[in-house]
C-alpha cells in the first residue's frame, strides 16, 4: 500500500508537470502555469472525490500539494528540454492515466459506488483534469479530438470491474489493466488510430 | 413515485440524445458524443446534490447511466433523422426542464435548503447539464443568448415553493408547475419572447 | 462574529455587482447577468466548501441570495455610472478578495485541512468565482493575464497561516493578512507589476 501511495504521488506530479508546461502555449505567467498545474494533477481525483461525496485527498495530505510545486517547479526550470523528451512524457502519460483509472475505479468500489458508475469515475479520475485544464485555457477539450485516449482509459476500466467480479486479485488485476490502458494507448498512436467521427 | 422514477429514468435519456446531437455540430467522435451526452443529462442533477452534500443518485443508481447510454446509442443510430422531428424535440426538451426543476426543487426542500436556495438549485437542476455542454464545447451557453429558457424554468420553480407553503400537494403542485414552465417556452418561442438585454 | 457576517454579506454583493457588469461586455440578456453575477459571488467559495466536503453557506442561508440580488438589481440600475467609479471599485475589489482570502484560509483550518491546502483554499475562495465566470463567458480566465492578483491573495493566505502558527489572534491576524492582499494589488496596479511569462 506504501509503494501504491508513492506512485499515486509521482503521478500527481507527472501530470502537475504536463498541465505546467501548457502553459507555454499560451502566453501566461508563472502563476497561471502553477495553476493550471494544480487543477490538471488534482480535477480528475477530486471530481472523482466529489461525486463520492467524500473529501479529496489534498485537503488533508499535504504531501500532494508539495508534489505538484514540485512538479510545477521542474516543469518551469526545465521549460527547454522537454521537447527532447516528447517520447518519454507520452509513456509517462500513459503509465499515469492507466494507473489513475485503475485507483480511481478501486476507490469508487470501496465507497459502494455501482459497477457502472465506477467505471465512469475511474475514467473521469484519469482525463477531468485535463479536461478541466483546456476548459480554463479556452480550448476544446483535447480528449474529443486526440486519437483513443479516454477510450483506453475506458478499456482498463472496464476490464478491472469485470475481472474485480471474477475474484482476480487487485495487484494482478491493477497490473493488467494498466497494462490494457498503456498497450491501447501506444497502438492508437503508433497507427494512428481514432474513433469515428459523428457526423450526419 | 415509481411513476416518477420512470420520467426522471426517461428524461435522463432525452437529454443524453440532445447532448450527444450537439456533437455533430462540432466533428467529435463517438467518445466525445457519449461523452457530451453523459455531462448534459448528469450535469444539472449532480450539481444540484454537490451543493446539497449529497450523493448524486447515478453513482448508486446504474439505472441512470444504462439510460444515458441507450439515449446516446439512439442519438447516434438515428442522427439523420432527428432534423426532422424538431418540433416533437422541442416539447420534449421543455417537458424535460419543466420536470427536472420541480423534481430539483422538491429534493432541495428535502434536504432542507431554504426556500430561495431550492428555487436557484430547481433551475440549475434543470439548465446546468446544457451550461456545462456548452462550456465544454467552447461555446458561449445557449441559456445566455435563447429565448426565455432558464427564466421559464425560474418561474415554475417559484411558482412550486409558494403553492407549497400554501399548503398545496405535491401532485396537483408538479402538475401546474410542469405546466408553466411548458407554457411558458412554447409562447417564448412561438412569439420569440426574449429578456431585454444588458447594455449601456 | 456578527460584524463578519455582514461583512460577508457586503462583499458577497460587491462580487455580485462585478460580474452582472461583465455581462455588458458580452450582450447577454438580464437573466444571463444575474446568472453571472450569481456565479461570480458564490463561486469560489462554494467550491472550497465543495473541497471541505461541507454545504455552502448560501443552500442554508437566504441572505446570501438576496445580497446577490440587491447587487444585480443595482449593477443593472445604476449601470451607466460604474465607469466613472472605477477607483473605487478597485478598491473594493482589494478589499473583497483580501476579505474573502482570510476567511476562506480561517475555515479551511477550522475544518481540519492541512496549512497548505488552506492557503490553496484561501486564495479559491477569492479567485474562483472570477474564474468560473470568465470560463462561462467563453474567456481566458483574467486571473491568467492580470498584473499580480490571485498571487497577491496567495500572499496574504501564507501570511494567515504562518502567523496563526505562531499564535497571533484571528483579529490582529486578519487585519495584517487583509493589508497584505489590498496593498499588493495597490502597488502592483500603480506600478504595472506583473509576474514573468513562461515560454520557451
Amino acid at each position: 500500500m506504501e509503494f501504491i501511495y508513492y506512485i499515486d504521488l509521482l503521478g500527481t506530479m507527472v501530470f502537475a508537470i504536463s498541465g505546467a508546461m501548457a502553459a507555454r502555449r499560451h502566453n501566461i505567467d508563472i502563476f497561471g502555469a502553477a495553476f493550471t498545474g494544480f487543477v490538471t494533477a488534482i480535477g480528475g481525483g477530486s471530481l472523482r472525490d466529489i461525486f463520492l461525496n467524500t473529501r479529496p485527498v489534498w485537503v488533508d495530505d499535504g504531501a500532494y500539494l508539495l508534489a505538484i510545486l514540485t512538479g510545477v517547479v521542474v516543469a518551469i526550470a526545465f521549460r527547454n528540454i522537454w521537447g527532447k523528451l516528447a517520447r518519454t512524457l507520452f509513456l509517462f502519460d500513459a503509465l499515469g492515466i492507466g494507473f489513475f483509472t485503475v485507483v480511481g475505479v478501486q476507490k469508487s468500489l470501496e465507497f459502494e459506488s455501482n459497477s457502472i458508475a465506477a467505471v465512469v469515475l475511474g475514467m473521469f479520475s484519469a482525463v477531468m483534469g485535463g479536461v478541466t485544464r483546456d476548459t480554463l485555457m479556452n480550448e476544446t477539450p483535447l480528449i474529443f479530438r486526440k486519437e483513443i485516449y479516454a477510450t483506453a482509459c475506458l478499456s482498463g476500466a472496464v476490464l478491472f470491474v469485470v475481472l474485480d467480479n471474477f475474484g482476480v486479485g487487485y495487484n494482478v488485476n491493477a497490473l493488467l489493466s494498466v497494462s490494457t490502458v498503456v498497450i491501447i494507448r501506444i497502438v492508437a498512436v503508433k497507427y494512428r488510430l481514432s474513433l469515428p467521427i459523428v457526423g450526419g
